[in-house]
């Protein structure tokens, strides 16, 4: 049941997802609630990042009576190569997934499965780059954009392009640093070098080292993987949708689409409106397609096609325990390998698609630019085909669904903005009516909400209470990826959770007609929120360490979000943890990471906050924010 | 002691060793023994691969209570997974090497500090990449290929240059396997984006790119490393020199070089040798310079300059433990951080060089092509002046030293076999007269010795053991890194050595007038190693995994060495470890990998064999060899 008058409360989503764990029951599934379990508690060397397994003599553990390893290592080396490397994992994860949409970009042609739908976007970019538009063919552009690109991954010479979109003084800072990032794939590969036995152990150098690898992630592969998606296939502007394990439907084909990449999920969505298969679909007794999605594929092509968001992370077993899903499709990142075996409990369809992301007991259908409209027919055809397979006693879905308004791209914030601006004496395209509601005090402050869930924490609590609590101080909150599902899933996203707000942003809710939790994409798009924070900056005339701005992952699990981290900070952001990196087992690496005149915050003025406990982990965010308009005197 | 017309015995070595913990003691030092000590037992998760830290809902680790992690990933997934970042972080390592040397190469000038010593060399290359040589300066093509060279990390499209050097048959089998290496940095990405938190856990599909990942690192990264030093610093030719712990010398000031990159161990050899510096060291008491080299740095310098090699991987604390070490000056990779603390136990200074190897308790002289000049011959005059601070009661250079000719490239091997053709009837610069002999049973076959040291083998008896146990069996060995050492350092590399020899052997090594261990050089030249069995196999028209021949790595300990186990099965050649690469965990990884018809097998023609007891694992490569001399009919 579902008022929507109410925000849908965590002890209902729990209700839920009990009900589905007694479908499982019933069939010998196996979930995470249950491996959590058996894996508690966890090796608390490699919780505090203090085992060494990089080298065949050990591995080592860092203890008082075995103070450095084999090679000589000591505690703090130990933790921030395991550190870098962490951050390698997610930079050069963030980064591929970034090549693969570059080359699709290559494979794009007039009529073709992928073509060029935000022309004025990919010339925006060509002209940055200093690439020639005038009367070229849009297809020729897009290939050469395409070449220069990839080239960002591994050219012998210079850094990486898009730098030059973070304000000056943001540029002076990485250059003083010596963290400017090079081709991307050479931070990936100098990391591993780094961290290998017998390499650097000075905890500086290595913590130095993934800042830099984190920047050749979020203005590196990451902001090409956005850019390019909203090249090929659009620029996301707002648009209603809906959330939640109830968007699933019993009389519907259900698929899910999961993963990253929208290179697949854009052609599943256009293949289940083909009438041809919407015929097929109801041939074989099904009202009709369903599309929804989960983890970070569902904010691609919510955030383009207002297709519905069943879940994020934690919740990507519940939607086959539904025993509604004809096919889980996937293509990389995030994908529990337990999909294969509970698949096999019911009549679902686990389909992977992409070389990266192999998994047992799954079918793999492989997913290429070329043969892609194929492969996108040949998938929903099979999950049709398998509607008539559903066991009808194991059909169960919980009635959650909210609403949830999407497509928060910087682009889209900068036309809300237009909206309340006076056309006599403003300038449009701009962020200065966000920089003076902010001056004024209407709003506080931003906090970018980003990240994971984890068993470590309740799940999505984290998420929705601190924005709660944020929105409550009149804190607007910009969100991507598993954090934007937790909002929406709670009702967070709806216009009308304006009323849970502070009167400040309330106020601003009501003005410009936006939810106060705004939906900015995936997590590769957090380089949407580094676009957004550089132009605040910019339109204001201050720093971006300056902004009474934080960046939070506080249920964050994956490389991606370390690397993410690293980015963040090394903009300028301060960025608020609520899950340990692996790194207390070394005072001197927590120092460097986040120490208030540590390391971070003196080569690029900001630095990670880490704290377990929510509550204060919220009042930290609110004072941060408070310390910084204190700073500027507003 | 040492007597020219014997061996040095494990035990003599042992007993230096011995006498240098002594040493060490009076000044509080630890040491590689003691930590090991200290280390052991080892985390039986991490030694057997089945603990996964990929994300912070973790670290999980498989038992059979818990036989699958938080993800659902089984206990292959894990395995598979630590086994493709352990061989990603080695190719990265390598070819990160190799790529310093091409940025070295596009500094090269006339007259500068770095120069082409070979242009032929480098005109053959150029040629077999297609540039055009005729009528272009030398250094113009140096950038050139330079340039080119560099793009091999990180082009968009193709695939590694140099695999066309392998025979056809090879060729056709990696494109079958997909398995032909792209842009070199490409494939360290997508080996830790495969590995990410939900990506690949499929074990098949992680060892195919494990594969691939350390061709790009044999047959790109090491293979440019290799080929470009020789441009730069030339191809190494044989020369006489001497080994172990005795090379140091009480009476001269004794550099030490110790890492892996020429670049750095080419200048400081040459301002050791400069009028100027040899006279400051006499006005400083000493009767000169003294350079020695440890691990691969020895392997380069001895290999051109014939440089004597002090020692090996784990020797590295002995010669600071003489008290006789005026400076030890490193580079990159396999430097104990240990070293730190122990220099400062001694007069000794600890140098550090480059960027990717920042260690505390060091003195950081950033070295750059462009100033190589003067920072070599900065170190080497910090290294004279700290003479006079040696404590002579500390002094103890143990008088352990051998003969060792060494330099034997595959052109220096061709040369040799020149000198034994007929120049009527035979072709030069072939490899057919060794062919001949290996076919008419003369010499049975040969093995490639490679690796490292590791405590968990008695340092050097693997390698020294097996070395004589292959000789006495008319099994040719052929050497590179700290295999060569152990062979240098008891005395195999004197040509003398020839007497320990089976009868057939020892008549190749009187005729060619070679020892019966060759040293091709340092880990990145195993490069010529598969050059070798390239040219071998095409000069027999038979494929690689038809010759006897096999690769042993008996104390191996770095990821490097599973990026080269990988390459090595990968070119078709049996692959003999004496230490587990943390897999014994999974049954199906183990098969995948060490199977008689298992994936590698069934890919590549060769598989890996592992056995940790030696007597067994020298039987079994003689017993491989003559199986495949049995499969040949000879």
């Amino acid at each position: 049941m579902n008022n929507w008058d109410e925000l849908i409360t965590i002890e209902q989503m729990e209700e839920a997802t009990r009900t589905l764990l007694e479908n499982g029951e019933k069939v010998g599934a196996d979930s995470w609630q249950q491996r959590a379990k058996n894996q508690t508690p966890h090796c608390g060397f490699g919780e505090s990042g203090t085992c060494c397994r990089i080298c065949t003599m050990g591995p080592c553990r860092i203890t008082p009576k075995a103070p450095r390893g084999i090679c000589g290592c000591d505690v703090h080396g130990i933790v921030a190569r395991n550190y870098l490397r962490f951050t390698a994992g997610g930079s050069a994860t963030h980064s591929d997934h970034g090549r693969e949409i570059c080359h699709t970009l290559h494979e794009t042609r007039e009529g073709g499965n992928y073509q060029v739908k935000d022309p004025e976007k990919l010339k925006r970019i060509a002209k940055e780059w200093g690439v020639e538009t005038e009367g070229k063919d849009i297809y020729d552009l897009a290939h050469e954009m395409a070449e220069l690109a990839l080239l960002e991954y591994g050219k012998p010479f210079g850094t990486q392009k898009f730098i030059k979109r973070a304000p000056e003084h943001t540029q002076e800072l990485w250059a003083k640093a010596d963290i400017e990032p090079r081709a991307i794939d050479r931070e990936v590969s100098q990391s591993l070098h780094m961290t290998h036995m017998g390499c650097s152990s000075l905890p500086e150098a290595l913590i130095r080292h993934s800042l830099r690898s984190g920047l050749s992630d979020g203005w590196g592969g990451s902001m090409m993987g956005t850019e390019f998606s909203d090249v090929m296939f659009g620029t996301p502007k707002p648009m209603d949708t809906e959330a939640n394990i109830g968007v699933m439907d019993k009389d519907m084909v259900n698929i899910i689409v999961h993963g990253h990449d929208p290179s697949l999920s854009e052609m599943i969505v256009f293949y289940a409106n083909d009438p041809e298969m919407i015929a097929l679909a109801k041939e074989q007794g099904a009202k009709g397609i369903n599309i929804a999605g989960v983890c970070c594929t569902a904010n691609e092509v919510t955030m383009r096609h207002g297709i519905p968001m069943a879940g994020n992370f934690l919740s990507q077993e519940n939607v086959v325990l539904t025993g509604a899903c004809e096919a889980i499709v996937v293509d990389v990142q995030c994908i529990f390998p337990a999909l294969g075996p509970l698949s096999k409990c019911f009549h679902t369809k686990f389909i992977t698609t992409s070389p990266i992301a192999q998994i047992p007991e799954a079918e793999f259908i492989r997913f290429n630019a070329e043969t892609a409209g194929e492969n996108a027919k040949a998938i929903v055809k099979m999950a049709i085909m398998n509607f008539k397979n559903r066991k009808p006693e194991l059909v169960n879905i919980p009635q959650l669904k909210t609403k949830a308004r999407v497509g928060y791209s910087v682009e889209a914030i900068k036309k809300e903005l237009d909206g309340v601006c006076n056309s006599h004496v403003d300038e449009f395209g701009s962020l200065k009516p966000l920089v003076d509601v902010v001056k004024s005090g209407v709003l506080r402050g931003a906090v970018a909400m980003v990240g994971c869930n984890n068993p470590k924490v309740r799940p999505d609590t984290a998420h929705i209470e601190l924005m709660k609590k944020l929105l409550a101080n009149d804190i607007i909150v910009v969100v991507t990826g598993c954090s934007a599902q937790a909002a929406a899933k709670a009702g967070l996203m709806d216009p009308d959770a304006a009323k849970y707000c502070g009167e400040g942003l309330k106020r601003v809710c009501k003005l410009v007609g936006i939810p106060p939790v705004l939906h900015m994409g995936s997590c590769v798009d957090i380089s949407r929120m580094m676009i957004l924070a550089s132009d605040v900056a910019k339109d204001w005339g201050i720093n971006i360490s300056q902004i009474p701005l934080c960046g939070c992952a506080p249920e964050w699990m994956s490389e991606k979000a370390v690397s993410i981290g690293n980015y963040v900070v090394a903009t300028g952001i301060d960025t608020y943890l609520g899950v340990d990196p692996y790194t207390k087992g070394s005072s001197e690496v927590t120092e460097l990471l986040q120490g208030e005149n540590g390391l971070c915050q003196q080569l690029v003025e900001a630095h990670f906050i880490v704290d377990t406990d929510l509550e204060s982990l919220g009042d930290k965010m609110i004072a941060g924010i408070e310390a910084k308009r204190a700073a500027l005197g507003i």
